[in-house]
């Protein structure tokens, strides 16, 4: 798919998923986009886990309490680690926004249906501490989203947004 | 072009830029891509400006001590406003961050290239404070990164990054 349908036909997708599994190089080329975000001073502070075990997406559905995205046969968990930069600050929300934004358009340009759930998995019924517990992951990377993956049941409608004039300009604010 | 290869070809480049224009057309495609990014609760916290005009990129030019950056015919200045989503959280720097992806990808696509300047403009010498000034902002949008724009006077070159296995895995950490 060219990038710019991609760009544009990416929406966020809560309804049903249809069952059908995710064939493993899908998946290997999602979280391949991932990886090739940039990140704040190359510190690579993203890690990425792509599930497609039914038994472990099992168990993650059990933990979301949204049928829409418990129905997924597959998922990808983004984690993300403090790491400093040389200029003292630190660039994590930037590096796994980049990646996931990349891993949502592959998904688009692959068929799939995706929506960035963030905000649930961090601050609600510690979502965010049983994924990592499922997946194995060190104390020192926090689990930050949820994006599931699968043929979608449902049309997967566009998000209304303000006009372009509202919203860029050229030259001027 | 593919977005696999957007993805792939999308490289940090602080080298020097030709002077050749960039077409309003050009800039209207790279601005439409960072508005079609997804935001939390889609709450649409970035608004974007891309400068083209001569007299401003020289002024832009002379706040940035960093020859690359200021030879750029054309610029986007990200800017983020404090909005907070239903959660009571923000997620201002993952909409930026998603926002600017999708204009390097697009910048990558249209065969410029760009480089994602952050934490040099909101941390060294008020630089995000004039930018904002010499865009006439508003005081509540505050300018995030920089992006110059322009065909390259010399080679893209890759940033070397660890390999796939240390970096994602598959139904575990």
């Amino acid at each position: 798919m060219e990038l710019i349908q991609a760009i544009l036909n990416r929406h966020s997708y809560r309804g049903m998923y249809l069952p059908d599994p995710v064939p493993r190089e899908h998946l290997q080329k999602i979280l391949e986009a991932g990886l090739a975000a940039p990140s704040g001073c190359n510190l690579q502070s993203v890690h990425l886990v792509a599930v497609e075990d039914p038994a472990l997406m099992g168990e993650i559905g059990g933990m979301l309490h949204k049928p829409g995205f418990a129905s997924a046969p597959a998922a990808v968990v983004v984690f993300s680690k403090l790491k400093y930069a040389a200029d003292g600050h630190e660039y994590r929300a930037q590096d796994y926004a980049a990646a996931i934004e990349n891993m949502l358009l592959t998904i688009t340009d692959l068929g799939y249906a995706s929506c960035w759930v963030e905000g649930y998995v961090r601050f609600y019924e510690n979502i965010a501490e049983k994924l990592a517990r499922a997946l194995k992951a060190p104390q020192d990377w926090h689990a930050v989203a949820y994006l599931p993956v699968g043929r979608p049941a449902q049309p997967v409608q566009p998000t209304a947004k303000a006009p372009f004039e509202e919203r860029a300009g050229f030259n001027a604010f």
